[in-house]
């Protein structure tokens, strides 16, 4: 079978060999330069280097199938990947063996072998993002690749106080990204927990998935309330809209992380 | 007068013009990339960049005088920078007006008018250096431009221990990297604070001086000590050794950032 045969998000059509064995990863990338994590014709993506890199440690075409479709610029921690394979490479020396084969920016943390009928997106109960924000007056270097500057100072009450009209289970379509796939709009938010230490603030989404740029456009609606360009109390509204003209700009792909995805055991 | 004229560390010779004026910056950089802070032929470096872009602001050849020559791949938060200008840009307009001309990796965070007269070296009363590890069995992308990996697991306990032996004044020749310039080996370190928060952890050095090389090689000895692979209690043996040799390797460069000089106001 060859890489170009692959569907995305489908399984490869059967039969397949009685000794194949289903490999789950744990990926983490600094999204920086990269084209998103969905392999795509002339552009480098995750996807694609992580097929390459493992289609050489198996010694066969690989397909990997990935949880979250990162966009461009967007980094991970927690990436949750599979692959099949017929190889004999133990699970346990695969995130070693990937080293070599992968660039600095993408690490694959921990490799362990599922059942072939595991399947990662119906045993996911939700994910965990996190948004940067870099608050001051000045941009800091060392900082700008994974947070969003924010020149003026923001009002983390009103953030919060916006935040709460977010939880729970809502039609989120007025966050929704104009270039998704058409999917059922209803989503559930479990937490938004905002952290400050220092001029770095840290933005906490755990829910139990999210739209195509979701996160970014929940990022930026909080941003604007937290300048006082909008208010806390017209959240309501938003969301009743239905209609992404209502809010404003979509915060940058650079600050946002794919930090977990949960799954039900450690919930 | 032109920038090639310019000796290093030295004011260009006079008379200088009744209407010039001394101009101090605080600079942060990103140094991936860069070849250090100090000019030098076919080398990108900050000094260059800083040079070219206040050239262009204040219509003149301009020369600035950094207090300290970070090493290739060192980064800095407070970097101090002055320069003198017969120009007429408000002090306060010139760290926005940098901006179009130096890359996003350096950024002018402030700049005030100081007395013609004003050293920064003579002024000085130490300097913070913080160097940031990553302790985890598997690299992070995303904090791996600016930490050491280390994936074994420290003793912090025998880190600080190590620490205390290193407070005070003393003859750090052995920590003294092979290419520095010959100058007076005696320093004073006044604190040695190590943080952890989770897999990050920060050793904040803060003393009158450092020589060349010598926060990374105290780094190395404080991570060996911390490995188990050298002992806390020889650490008074190696300063006394006066010699290089006696103690492991330099910590890599991208771990370390130059936090601030700190001035007798501020102490």
């Amino acid at each position: 079978m060859a890489i170009t045969e692959y569907i995305p998000g489908k399984r490869l059509k059967g039969p397949f060999p009685e000794n194949e064995r289903q490999i789950k990863l744990v990926v983490a990338y600094d999204g920086t330069g990269f084209f998103g994590y969905q392999k795509q014709a002339h552009h480098e993506t995750i996807q694609e280097h992580l097929e390459n890199a493992l289609s050489k440690i198996c010694n066969e075409p690989i397909v990997v199938y990935g949880i979250s479709r990162t966009d461009a610029g967007v980094h991970a921690k927690g990436q949750i990947v599979s692959f099949f394979t017929t190889g004999s490479i133990p699970a346990e020396n695969v995130a070693r063996a990937t080293i070599a084969f992968l660039p600095p920016t993408i690490v694959v943390r921990s490799a362990e072998e599922v059942p072939r009928e595991w399947r990662a997106r119906h045993t996911m109960v939700g994910k965990e993002y996190v948004y940067r924000l870099h608050v001051s007056p000045v941009e800091n270097p060392i900082t700008m690749r994974y947070h969003w500057h924010i020149k003026k100072s923001l009002s983390f009450d009103a953030m919060r106080e916006g935040s709460t009209h977010l939880l729970g289970t809502h039609d989120f379509t007025t966050f929704k990204g104009a270039n998704g796939n058409p999917t059922d709009p209803i989503r559930t938010i479990h937490s938004i927990d905002i952290r400050i230490e220092g001029e770095s603030v840290t933005i906490h989404f755990i829910g139990d998935g999210f739209l195509y740029n979701m996160v970014r456009n929940l990022t930026g609606l909080l941003v604007d309330i937290g300048l006082g360009k909008r208010k806390a109390s017209d959240v309501p509204k938003y969301i009743e809209a239905c209609d992404r003209k209502v809010i404003g700009k979509t915060a940058p792909a650079k600050g946002l992380c794919l930090e977990r995805v949960i799954f039900e055991e450690e919930r």
